[in-house]
């Protein structure tokens, strides 16, 4: 199969500039350093791919995302970084025979998680961002009562998501040191060999974290590319040019094949104007012509993925491999 | 099944909501006055009680969704509203026993529908939104284009999408009128029974087109709520409080569960602040516990409601039916 064989839109991931990600972060983050998320790409295959870089645990943000690469094989150390109330779901991952640990931030949680069998738990605590996870202060507190329920405590989380996209790197340096802080604070309170935080915007300056959570080096976007990391833009959406105007083309790729909570994707050589549902507007530097095919870039990479039902690796023109999009939905 | 027994986060259809806006669409826009646009909802079972309310022919954006159609027994009248040069895609469409029409916009598009072999053209002219169709000067030519290649043309179909969610009527009324002069200038010269335009923010006030291709009146969205249309919100998504903090909470509906490109979501008597991927945090004005279930309202519902492999049909508490979101992808 060749890259114009395929029906668009299509993701289409560079075989050899996915590698170039995967093999600088497994030696920047070398192990258990780097606890891969697979919500930014849902795909069992490229946790595979992950995992013969040397990465032993995963983070999943859904109880699908967890059973999927139980699935796999790659059950050996799973960390669940959601709160889940949902205990019958939290059951089947309990009984699953993989190492399943899960946040946890308040009563309710805990009370879940033990009710599922759930044996291990992380305190999910709140170092900024607002979002999940209890106050630093209160993290003692919630570890004590997993305890009290007979489960384990394997340590603290918390994502500093509120600086992982700024572009000011020493900006970035100093907000990771204060929500680091507040991270080793509750830790002192909660006990337990992990400290788990950080992404892909912080994965070199946050030496604080024990393991760092990042999932979009992999495949990257737009949003993550513009902080001058050392990862490339690995996917793309192959799109082909449906209509041409005097000022404008649009190719078929829209609001129903890209995660638009970041804005309008980006395309080499032209200006985006908008999305509709399966179109993009968009105001090209050189002719293009009905039939064309074109690269989108996403402006974020995970919504984009979970809109697609397999994305296929490709190494110039010709197809290796298809990949199942196979962790997605709830 | 009751709503309490629903993973979240899902798609919940009030029955008795979704039938009054069928019902008061039906009364205004009898049979063949309105063409429903499946791509609103991608969902047949959704289509055949628009087709029980006396509708005969759809509009669709894919070939997935005329596909879907056509295996749903509605395959009297397909009109697929999009320009697509995948000539096997078209092929396989024009092999049904369906009829289908096609919308084409230059001699591209109609070389691949002639190459497919079909035989029903409509002309799409552009009437002001910056997308596809042809401009309106130039209709005649690709309509002697296609009947020169022995394509039946129907007529032409421009689709006032620029206008439709103003949210001043009058403003709506007088753009309308402009569109659809350019659309009449162009049918002049192309000829054929159909007009096809409009939308759900124009249905009642676009007497030029002889039929109108809203899909959204269906289920609706906060966008289209601003309108003050007799159209009622029969779409929610059902989420989970997962998290309560001093200011704010979390449910588990984020933007891979939402359509985000006419923005954030809403949130009865909660002010929201942001979507993440898998979650949203809002600011409630009275107090929501952890494991309360909400209802969140999508900006756009067209892409939200391609996330999600199935909707709920709900009379209160009690889940009627489970229809499959089965028209996705391409």
């Amino acid at each position: 199969v060749r890259l114009e064989d395929l029906t668009t839109p299509a993701l289409v991931v560079e075989a050899e500039l996915l590698e170039h990600n995967l093999a600088t972060m497994a030696r920047a983050l070398p192990g258990e350093r780097l606890r891969p998320h697979v919500k930014a790409h849902k795909c069992k295959e490229l946790a595979l791919r992950q995992a013969a870089h040397g990465h032993v645990g995963f983070t999943c943000a859904t109880t699908v995302e967890v059973a999927g690469l139980v699935r796999a094989g790659l059950g050996d150390d799973l960390l669940l970084a959601n709160e889940v109330l949902d205990v019958e779901r939290l059951r089947r991952l309990a009984r699953s025979r993989a190492r399943v640990t899960v946040a946890v931030d308040s009563d309710e949680t805990v009370a879940a998680a033990a009710a599922a069998g759930i044996t291990e738990v992380v305190v999910d605590v709140n170092v900024g961002l607002p979002r999940c996870g209890c106050a630093p202060g209160t993290a003692g507190r919630v570890a004590e009562a997993a305890r009290a329920r007979g489960m384990a405590v394997r340590g603290v989380m918390g994502y500093e998501g509120h600086v992982v996209g700024l572009e000011d790197r020493a900006r970035r340096v100093e907000l990771v040191g204060v929500s680091m802080e507040m991270l080793r604070q509750a830790h002192a309170n909660v006990g337990g060999e992990l400290i788990s935080a950080g992404g892909t915007g912080t994965y070199d300056i946050n030496p604080w974290a024990t393991e760092i959570q990042a999932g979009s080096y992999a495949l990257m976007d737009s949003a993550y590319g513009r902080l001058s990391l050392p990862f490339h833009q690995a996917l793309t959406v192959l799109a082909t040019v449906v209509s041409v105007s005097p000022s404008w083309a649009v190719a078929d790729c829209g609001a129903k094949a890209l995660g638009m909570d970041h804005g309008n994707p980006t395309i080499e050589g032209a200006e985006v104007w908008f999305c509709s549902d399966e179109h993009v507007t968009f105001a090209p530097r050189d002719a293009v012509r009905v039939g064309d095919r074109i690269r989108v870039i996403p402006a974020h990479v995970d919504p984009t993925v979970a809109y697609h039902e397999r994305m296929y690796v490709a190494e110039g023109d010709d197809v290796l491999e298809t990949w199942p999009v196979d962790l997605r939905g709830w």
